[in-house]
């Protein structure tokens, strides 16, 4: 096991399905591997671009074995473990644990009457019961749970379990701000959201990615400018790179798992249905974008990101 | 293995839970064992009221286990398999059809775009794969899906393994009468939402009830006045008990597990936490309500309808 | 002006239009007329069954201004004047008061980003500027928004204005039981919803009705037999009416309009586009409905509810 | 009146206000001279930008009329006259046609029970009484309706007077391409959302834009590169402004009165109440932002886009 700073990058994995929808095991060590090359601190399986919420528990378990295995401690493996029901997301957790994970993922589900307090209650169950270190993802997006900087404050306050916020309220650099301000404990806050405020977040306290990108060797480049004072060129890599992580905001994921199919890292980019699948049209617009963004550059290997934006 | 007509009144079963949220197969017995006493045509498990959505996989799998073990035949299980992923719904029906249960109950899930086409494909593929007859539920209220009548009419004719709509969008009794007229191709429709509108829908074609109302008796007995002729008296007995349907209707599953509980059909009234239990001064109203309905009468035992309305 | 006391039936107007969707202001005195013949204490004008969102500000305005000409002191009038912006609340706040209004009736609207504290700000701003009483209009339903019991406590506390809740926030008997528990300065709560959970909101404390069920002169026997002491014989009218208190409930508002028509107080059923009209069948199912619950019954008078419920 | 082509570039606009949140014309005036001066083919008031839906009906009118006059022919004034109820939109327009707008903006609103056939009345009526021709708004981020591919290729082909879609439903390249193949009558689509998709929408068939980014000549010479043949040119002048577009995704429209408010555009940055002002910290972020897109640059003189981007 490996303690996550969560200061660093650490991708949100896409989970790899072959054309029937079978969980593809081979491309999810194929992606581990490369992600394990590439250097970044951890991965994240089972979140919104796994969409774990259309797996089964057995699925998810697989998932997790793999990745554990794979990582061989050279990475962290965070576990998304978000469940409707508090119980299951703790038996998640310790399904999780007991399989070698270094962290857990947790966000709040909606109930027919919203309720700040159950929300705060949710987290001080599942933190009571965590084994490993809990990262708080705040993602009114894909949740329809809104936590106010109040109520975030106090459940990190209460849950000593909490070692990171997963920031992805809109707007993000500003509740960053809020939070830096705010937080009673200092914990580390990790810019999703694809990247799309990316520099934004780092001008206001993000301590590094967490998030499904499809290049995230351009997020530690990014990362590391930053952190050694090089604002400039900071600035100037994920701006370059800016066109894609737009064109990967588009609903659903089928875009990221087309890209990383591309690159070598999935047999398939099938998505589960229901869920979209790549729109006719943007095949062909993808290929063009990634042609203007790095001419000529053979994607299956990891970027030169100096090179790519001709530093 | 039990065909269901789905004309009759078919339960939504509760799961119950321990004081510490573990399923209670004890108490699922028993609730089976009083609706198999009761002579209803059949069950649905994993539904809305059985908190599908906060269980594990392994979880569902007992409750179904159970459910057809204690039926034997005497009345259909029909088991909630609805998952936001297709594939997983296709695999929850498969284990129902396994484990011997009679027919499948489905809703779709809401996409970040909703899509009508999508929502077909999803009965489409379900039902290719379905072992079991299917009954699609019609539930915005639960699923954020809204179902056009020319939307249901396609899926119904497009798939013959669909036999009988949950009529659960409002109004439903209206719903009922254009899917009635609009049918290629009749199905059954039963009347869901706790009975609310149970006297309308009958009015307009129900051929019977699959909600969970803490009282099927008295559904059953409505059900058989309206059958017999009776329209007076069916209504008569739907009134004597609406106030208790109304009370049923406030958010979430807590009062009816506390009806159950006191019925003496469930160990204890335990919703899955980040459900809401039972309000403050909601326990000592429903005994105040419980006893204006039927005073004296003691409701662990089947009710005996027109004693209690007097008739 | 009469200011009012926030305890008794203040019912809830639609607004008539003609067939062509104008303003029908005949109607609009002739149900104003009823109402005052009935003894309510008053009345509401432009709320949800108002359609007030459909209509111009100068509709509103002449909607008013035959409120207050009408009502001639003999009733309240209270004045739906809820806006997506705090300054159009305000100013739509002085028109009312400029024209001779009673009070106002006040939602929040929803934001992009819900926030506690921007809500108890709009009501701040516009209580200070409000000329008259102002009702806290809780509804969820239709407006999105999600005020905990301690958010409504304090807004009570630091507006002296807030004269009023009106409770439709479900579970609404349970809530006007922690309101009552919890607010630090006493004020009324009304019971709208409908009726629906009428008769378990005044057991928990609710000072009489604001909603637009069409017979009002039936929640006037409730509350009369209520506050007389006479529990069993109040819940016997409220269950008496029932079935049509539900029938009500079919989302929209032509049923109501229908009922209102045929008791001659609107010269026509119309709904505003969009709005939906009646369903068809819906009518001949309300005849019946009314057949049943007060047959033979002229209900262009006022009814003798005693009569209706055969006491 | 100018009959807009619908092919350019047309600014939404905010609506600016004091500082006590009054409508400020003079600033409305300067704005509008500084479009005028950019030589947009025209403007759009009353969207979302300019927070419509917190104003009063004569406050609309009022800024339909400055518009008309300012504009004096010199370029087109779209109104956007969206409005819950169908007659009330309609009244809107004629308002709009009698100050001698040029085209109407019209999304539809979300009922209870969506419905698409109703949306199609409600464009069906709008277009019948129309004295100008109609922008179909397709934005479900602010209306909460979902139109499919199919409903709107109806919508257009049963109504002549739709002269142009905003084509604002994500993804809007994808959409745009359905779009083009299934129309049955080609109507120019102008692409929204703050530019953020503006390469991709191009791409696919965009006519211009119609959004609310702050540097309107930005889009000019972006659609101007792309026009003439040089794709390469015009991606990228977007990209380079690319930063500041995702900077204005935030939620509300605070960040854009703030930018046009130092282009010296507006008194004041003023957001009517509830909506959100700037968050803390942001005032900081947006300086560096805009220093780093054009150093030195005086903002509140029209861009020499070549020059910023170094061309």
């Amino acid at each position: 096991m490996t303690t996550p700073s969560f200061r660093g990058v650490y991708p949100i994995l896409a989970t790899p399905f072959r054309d029937d929808e079978r969980v593809d095991d081979d491309s999810l060590r194929t992606l581990l591997a490369f992600m394990a090359g590439l250097g970044v601190e951890g991965v994240t399986v089972l979140g919104v671009l796994g969409e774990a919420n259309r797996m089964s528990d057995r699925e998810r378990e697989s998932v997790v074995r793999t990745a554990v295995e794979v990582a061989g401690g050279r990475l962290s493996v965070i576990v998304g473990t978000s469940h409707p029901g508090t119980r299951a997301t703790i038996e998640l957790g310790r399904m999780a644990a007991a399989l070698g994970a270094d962290a857990l993922m947790v966000a709040p589900s909606a109930e027919p009457v919203p309720n700040e307090a159950r929300v705060a209650e949710y987290y001080g169950r599942v933190c009571a019961e965590a084994p490993l270190p809990v990262v708080l993802q705040d993602h009114p997006a894909s949740t329809g749970v809104h936590m106010s900087v109040a109520a975030i404050v106090r459940i990190v306050a209460d849950n000593a379990r909490i070692a990171c916020i997963k920031a992805e309220a809109v707007p993000s650099a500003a509740k960053i701000e809020a939070l830096s301000a705010a937080l009673t404990r200092p914990v580390p806050m990790l810019t999703g959201l694809g990247a799309l405020y990316g520099q934004f977040d780092l001008e206001k306290g993000s301590s590094g990615y967490n998030t499904g990108f499809a290049f995230p060797e351009v997020l530690q480049a990014h990362l590391a400018a930053w952190r050694g004072g090089d604002r400039r060129f900071a600035r100037r890599i994920w701006q370059h790179f800016l066109p894609l992580i737009v064109f990967e905001q588009q609903p659903g994921v089928a875009v990221r798992k087309e890209i990383l199919r591309r690159r070598g890292l999935l047999a398939a980019a099938t998505v589960r249905h229901p869920g979209a699948g790549l729109a006719p049209g943007s095949a062909q617009q993808l290929t063009t974008l990634l042609e203007d963004t790095m001419p000529g550059v053979d994607i299956t290997r990891p970027l030169d990101v100096a090179a790519v934006i001709g530093a």
